[in-house]
């Protein structure tokens, strides 16, 4: 299993919560959720992908337009992927 | 005007291109902006704002919890866009 699946329950109770009631607790925690997401090497098209499961479990009739919104946001992530690792790269030379 | 905001008719014409049509190319284009974005220094967290700004335009009656998925989205983002600033600061002690 991906690392990221580990958390995916953790990530989805947090985010019911905030569109439950917008508390910025719950953001507080998904920030530090991410840090952890980080340090574990997962890029952000990861996250939108696990977003993308997380939006068709919580709205299993969604639209399939608010799916494509989102598989559009996971390509353009790709190339952050790419420029995060390009810069890992260069970091672990430097070491 | 923040230079992301100059390509944001691009973004929102290519996203409606995807979703209706779920066209390659255009996800092939939408990478080539987002390549443009990252040499302009734009965050990955700007990226979620502006397409939670298209969102908005394109499905003026969206569902609030949309919106708030995504707005939960961009904070988990943020934490990558800080990553990829401390990576570039190292980047250019290195240069």
């Amino acid at each position: 299993m991906k690392a990221i699946m580990l958390d995916k329950e953790t990530y989805k109770q947090l985010l019911n919560q905030y569109i439950s009631t917008q508390d910025e607790g719950a953001l507080y925690r998904a920030e530090r959720l991410t840090r952890n997401f980080i340090k574990k090497n997962i890029l952000p098209e990861e996250i939108i992908d696990l977003h993308i499961q997380v939006l068709r479990e919580t709205y299993p009739t969604i639209y399939e337009e608010m799916v494509y919104m989102c598989q559009f946001l996971l390509e353009t992530m790709i190339s952050y992927g790419l420029a995060i690792q390009e810069n890992e790269t260069l970091r672990e030379k430097q070491l």
